[in-house]
């Protein structure tokens, strides 16, 4: 450690308890990494805060001493947003961790950004309310915001985006603001929770969170749809969506993973391409969902569908569903997961999961496709010998193709990943000359580059 | 008009033909007023481009001859939005009205910014669809963009914001840039459709929109619930959204306006607080629905509920709410419309509708309240004599004391009419230290400050 990170330790310990600071090789190898396939680096220092005025003062450090901060929340990200390629400081909310407010009348609640979507989830049953976003990971609201998360039930009740109502940030300089308010809606000044929102640290830190949370619906039915095809799946997704029935959940798991799901699951599921499915509603009102559901799933060849209506069976199948990407982790030791992401216009959502088998197939690759269907968004699960060269060329090859087919259909790069590093090189191309707009914000908001620096966007030096 | 100026048109004419460039005191005159109160100003110069090539080409002058720019849908607006108080050009997009694509499995349309509301719904009938967001005037869809409108159905569907998947937009150096994509959803960038919707014409100028739309509900149900107090129909909705009820609209409408209401659109609906509700949904979930919903009123002394089953009552129904305005202009000939724009938090909205009350009657000033009750937002109808000053201050004041009141209690100036000139003065008072970052973004994007000038923020000229 040079001489200016050993003062700026001794500053820092100024701001936070000593135990707060840690420069210990283990916990900053902790903080070096995601869940993704990405090389690790180690960060300087880790701070742990336990309050807004902390991180503002951490961050007015870090401006004054021109060192990067990067935000960390529990290190569940895919595309190795919180590994510090530049060094610094990182900041690790778990401390940060509390449920500071639930507004049962306003469907609303203020936590901080360390606090976990199932920790949320377990204070809300108190009051008959849940907060819908359901990425795989447990991951912390504070993480889900800067990747603008989804899940699951973004079909019926939207993404994380759709459920921030205010955040407190630090900017850049230390400020610190409210990107919002506590109102259902409002056309005062530039929405920004809009662009912090999905901002992966390159703006601010969040600090606490207002969300948006609903009801626990009055009644839940869920299904498990097995099809001869993938294709067939799809097709069916399209004709439920046409309809207008209005599911909660509707998820694609390919053959291939929905073995991988018995194997980790203990389950004995129809190893087919299934569509996991689930209605919210009235009593009346989902009985009739559902049989209109089997009639247009029968359409398409639908070879087998099962209701599971208690509690238990339910729960059990959306486990099978959310832990897919930690079967395959655990099906593959050694290896290390890779993760595509794309999103597209429903209408070329078959054709772009056509073109993912077969280019996983012609390279030779081990991959499932599972994917929020409903919403057009579909990931490959692919296991990485990250030490063989050649299958990690593949594995870029085969992401490159699935993104370049979206991208050229009016489809992104990510549809709730994030950027991080690994999905910088498609920026360009998704974007354009609309990319200047964000680094022109991104030059008005962290002139001296120091928010997770080089994630989205890359300031070129001057001079 | 100076030589500049007479420069300024020749070099318009190069772009347009000669009778798209107006310099008429009439036409200027109809482009120097919206709907509201506020003071009109005539702009130099009125052009009327027909594609995105000339709408960049006008910038890029504007942008070197450093003059104004100013969008102009149908002059809809209600706080001044497109009055050029500093004059320049004014882009009126009338010959951009042009419906450019209906993507029906995909649930979404292309248009141009000049197509209004009603001209979009009746080409989507064709296909079973239909777009959501409904303002009290047929506005230009580009203009709700601008002001991220909202309306009677946004309790279910959404605002403005959550329509609108791209924004083709024209910069204020003339360059061209999409603000997103066709994707349901995307993590890949900031997201600039946050904060071009709702930008008022400050950061660029729409030249294609991409709009979700939704397929006509299977059944739709319309009724009345009168209730004995205001106070008792807010009550109600609370209860209404509590119960999970996925209500399509609920709108109140008090006893003074039921009058108007009545008066204008020849109806004999009972003159007590009303509220006018709407159920989408399939038969079976909508009965249950309705069922409960008249359990929900009756408890808060809901004294008449009818309801509208055959289309041309629920059309009647819904004509009379949305005519309000005008039914109150059409009754106080020569008087001005002043509407106030508050959204709260729900369980603060009973309040404020008192406090509002309160003052409209101590001031002696005459006004109906209208709401869109379910997002916590609500408007105060006034006709002001706008010659005469006293008039003018009471009817400021009363703005401000529902304005703060709002603020006080984690709301928001304007729920869906925008900042325009009318709610600049209580930016700073609404966002603190977050208006720098405002200001910061706009500065970024328009550095010479060209786009609609000093509406929403006020940039301090240099030096």
């Amino acid at each position: 450690m040079n001489v200016e990170m050993a003062n700026l330790a001794e500053a820092l310990k100024q701001i936070l308890p000593e135990s707060q600071v840690s420069i210990n090789p283990t916990v900053r190898e902790q903080h070096s990494k995601d869940e993704s396939y990405h090389t690790p680096c180690l960060p300087d220092l880790v701070v742990f805060p336990e309050t807004t005025e902390q991180v503002s003062e951490i961050i007015k450090l870090a401006n004054t001493y021109q060192v990067p901060v990067v935000p960390f929340g529990l290190g569940s990200s895919l595309e190795g947003h919180v590994i510090p390629y530049d060094l610094g400081i990182t900041i690790d909310f778990s401390l940060m961790n509390k449920i500071l407010e639930v507004r049962e009348q306003d469907f609303l609640v203020r936590v901080q950004p360390g606090v976990t979507r199932s920790q949320l989830n377990k204070e809300l049953k108190k009051y008959g309310l849940f907060f819908t976003v359901d990425p795989g990971a447990d991951a912390t609201l504070g993480g889900m915001a800067a990747t603008n998360a989804s899940g699951t039930t973004s079909v019926r009740y939207g993404v994380m985006r759709d459920q921030v109502r205010d955040l407190e940030t630090v900017l850049a300089d230390g400020t610190i603001i409210h990107t919002g308010n506590l109102a259902e809606k409002s056309s005062s000044g530039y929405h920004l929770n809009g662009i912090f929102v999905g901002s992966e640290g390159t703006l601010g830190c969040f600090t606490e969170l207002t969300l948006k949370v609903y009801g626990i619906p009055e009644h839940v039915m869920a299904a498990r749809a097995s099809f001869p095809t993938v294709n067939d799946a799809v097709q069916a997704v399209v004709s439920i969506l046409q309809a207008g029935i209005p599911i909660a959940r509707v998820e694609l798991v390919d053959e291939p993973s929905m073995k991988q799901a018995n194997l980790y699951s203990e389950t004995d599921y129809l190893e087919k391409p299934t569509l996991f499915l689930e209605f919210h509603g009235n009593e009346a009102g989902l009985k009739q969902d559902v049989e209109f559901t089997k009639e247009l799933v029968a359409d398409l060849h639908c070879e087998l569908i099962e209701f599971e209506t208690d509690n238990a069976a339910r729960n059990k199948l959306w486990e099978a569903r959310h832990h897919l990407a930690y079967a395959y982790v655990h099906g593959f030791p050694g290896k290390k997961l890779m993760v595509t992401d794309v999103c597209l216009p429903i209408s070329e959502l078959a054709g772009a999961i056509r073109i993912a088998r077969k280019t996983i197939d012609e390279l030779g690759l081990d991959g499932g496709i599972v994917g929020h269907v409903g919403d057009g968004n579909f990931h490959v699960l692919l296991m990485l010998d990250t030490t063989d060269p050649l299958e990690v060329s593949k594995a870029d090859q085969l992401n490159e193709t699935i993104v370049l087919y979206a991208l050229e259909r009016g489809g992104t790069c990510t549809g709730e990943h994030g950027v991080g590093i690994g999905k910088m090189k498609y920026q360009e191309k998704e974007h354009g000359e609309a990319l200047r707009v964000m680094e022109k914000i991104k030059q008005a908001l962290d002139p001296q580059n120091i928010l997770n620096p080089n994630k989205i966007v890359r300031i070129k030096e001057e001079g």
